[in-house]
């Protein structure tokens, strides 16, 4: 081991105490992005998030404004001949809400145990301190060994409405080899993991309608195809029994998985039971021939998001309805394309729509999966890192959801993103009692020295 | 022609003027039962009949308190050997919003050409009135030929919720030989109509429950049967191809139609083509076996009321719904039995419903079809009426719709209504500028003149 290696390792250790309370002074901003309250509270994190990254070394550190919350850049590019790895991260979090199921305040990081609580610590305030602890340890014990870029965002938890935007006007600023995204969790504590898959998304409004306003359905009943009904009858024909989704084509160009990659999934150590007891329903359901795990990281869905018609309050009208509405998403693997996607369900539609009534489809939004290749460089850098603090093989994990920055790196920047982090499926994301396991966060630190003097 | 017809007929040509202006009076006050703010408005017009009422000479005449408005009730009882008519009405109107869609005020009622416009001039206070215009055209010309009691409530355009009650408690002094109630209109001006048949109506509240809560579509998605979906493919399974409905022996107390009655059916002056219109839809849909006349007055139906559930906002929300949520109701015809249509939805959704979700069946409410009997001396009375007035044989119409009130005359008082009415189809009711056709309401006070002394 390298003498920087093992000093960064050992200040890191000694430094455990402080790296927690700068934690919990950041966790102690209330940066809710979603809440225009909160605005003064966003610029306040935005510039904590700047101060820090001036104490470690890091240069031109800038707070750069978008159309809505800023975004923290800086950046440190004394090695020409090094690559340069994008930090990205949010410091953004969820709303409180149900504010009365916490037992700490979310704004009053409190330590229970092994654990801190409070909001953000684990999504992803604790993601980005880890990134910064590691690379303060590595400044003490020498100089950085790659050039660095930030680009830490405030609008993550409200879906990055700006970033896209943002990126593409900033695209030189950008310009990087590989990113560093610390968003994606572990499997489990002891199972130390690296997302290589995301799957993409498609999002549609359907709505269909009959007559031009609400009739009495004693009046119109027997004679107007309700359009109620009419969207449930679409609905229903989108999937047959086992699960398999009725668009024509929709499958023509899913990638099939490999011998190898279904060895992956296997080896996964999350079980159809285990995600019996994550869901909480009696039975699973979907392609049968396919593992749960499969199924979340490796097959395409089609999901009924929401849906409206008529009357819906308290007690009874008794309305025919004029329109029915469904929003309808669409996860997608390699190697669907978004706009064939919407064009199938399109044809779908021509096809199987009854001529009773009358539909519209609205594209919301569309972004392809992601598959990083294993093979690159940052990946490996992880994997060896993950690999000197646990002990064991990583664990490669496809997950369901999607994460548009990975896409956006990927088709404006042209960079992979190093997708992993420390944070645990019980960390109570997006809830109350959000917790950091710290043991784990400490790993996660001299994981983050070890990727980068691994690179 | 007795002296007594002909007088009265006399007097009521004579005082058109009149009729119109008292109309006019009473469609001013603004008497919407289902807004607290016109609860005064309410009161007023209530006491506004009542005063009508005893000037007729009517005796007794009181404002009787409900649990919700009140109810006004009079009598006319002094020919023992006599029936006794008991007549229905309602004082209250219909909301008037969209307000800005009115080109009149909806309080001040307007004449512009052959009609009268303004809320409730058709339904039903034109009605009413032309009910009182009769009485008080055949008092100048003599006594009543028949009891009388008078029923007028105010609350059927929020369904009647007190009514049932104070029926039951008011038992002895409703008690009555027939019901005139004059809520039904005409299929056209030129087509004097009797309403022999009302559609029952069964309605339910049915929950689908999926996951706990809601769970992200990303990470949920695949493996999770959607509950929106579910509740589609419930739907969609509730009719076959050719509109019949798929619950189990939902058809098996279905009364068969007869020739004649098909007959009298052909014999209606509405085509499918007029349908298409007042649904304003291009094609109409339902059991093809059956003219549309046919489905809406002597078929079962089942409607999808409203549906809800997940997301349904504005923009897209990745969520895979904890539950979804269908009002659903069934038009029943003879001798179908609400309660037993209940239980046959429930064994659907126990033969049909996979395992993957679970769900809950909540009846709203229920009341069964009515038929009447064309024999009984009130419609002979009435359908002599139309005649002498319009010169044709009425037409009998089974109507689509249910007014809870013609079954809670037969199963409360074991009374039959005698059902009809001069309001048009095209009235505009609960829609704005409701208009009143002028030359069919003086036809109806000469018919109501008729109907009276024809008993």
């Amino acid at each position: 081991m390298t003498d920087q290696r093992q000093t960064a390792l050992d200040y890191a250790h000694q430094h455990k105490t402080d790296f927690l309370q700068t934690l919990q002074e950041l966790v102690a901003l209330p940066s809710v992005s979603t809440d225009e309250q909160h605005n003064l509270d966003m610029q306040r994190t935005a510039e904590w998030v700047a101060t820090h990254l001036k104490q470690l070394g890091i240069v031109n550190v800038r707070i750069m404004p978008t159309e809505g919350h800023p975004v923290v850049y800086g950046e440190w590019s004394e090695l020409p001949d090094k690559p340069v790895v994008l930090i990205y991260g949010h410091y953004d979090v969820q709303p409180v809400d149900p504010i009365e199921l916490w037992r700490t305040g979310p704004f009053t990081p409190t330590i229970v145990g092994e654990n801190l609580y409070g909001r953000g610590v684990s999504d992803m305030k604790g993601q980005v301190m880890a990134t910064l602890n590691a690379l303060e340890a590595i400044a003490h014990a020498g100089t950085f060994p790659v050039n660095l870029k930030f680009l830490i965002e405030g609008e993550e938890e409200i879906g990055s409405p700006s970033l896209g935007k943002f990126i593409e006007e900033n695209k030189d600023l950008l310009k990087s080899d590989m990113c560093l995204n610390t968003d994606a969790g572990l499997i489990g504590k002891d199972f130390p993991t690296i997302t290589f898959g995301l799957r993409g998304l498609a999002y549609f409004e359907l709505r269909v309608y009959g007559p031009d306003h609400d009739l009495h359905s004693g009046l119109a009943g027997g004679v107007v195809h309700n359009p109620a009904q009419a969207l449930a009858e679409l609905i229903a024909a989108m999937h047959d029994q086992n699960g398999r989704i009725m668009l024509p084509d929709f499958y023509d160009s899913v990638r099939v998985l490999t011998k190898e990659e279904r060895d992956d999934f296997a080896r996964l150590p999350t079980t159809d039971d285990d995600y019996l007891d994550q869901m909480g329903v009696k039975e699973l359901w979907g392609e049968s021939e396919y593992s749960a795990s499969e199924r979340i990281g490796a097959r395409p869905t089609l999901e009924i998001n929401g849906m409206n018609s008529g009357f819906t309050g308290k007690g009874q009208k008794t309305v025919l309805p004029a329109w029915a509405m469904a929003k309808i998403s669409c996860r997608l693997v390699p190697d669907q394309d978004p706009k064939v996607v919407f064009e199938q369900l399109q044809r779908f539609l021509t096809e199987k729509a009854p001529k009773t009534i009358r539909w519209e489809l609205e594209k919301l939004s569309g972004a392809p999966a992601s598959i990083t290749d294993l093979d690159q460089p940052g990946v490996k850098a992880i994997a060896a890192a993950l690999y000197s603090v646990w002990g064991v093989r990583p664990f490669y994990r496809r997950e369901g959801g999607s994460i548009p920055v990975v896409s956006q790196m990927q088709t404006i920047l042209k960079i992979e993103s190093v997708l992993t982090g420390f944070g645990l499926p019980d960390d109570n994301l997006h809830a109350p009692n959000e917790k950091l396991h710290l043991p784990t966060w400490y790993r996660g630190i001299d994981t983050l020295i070890h990727f980068f003097l691994n690179i």
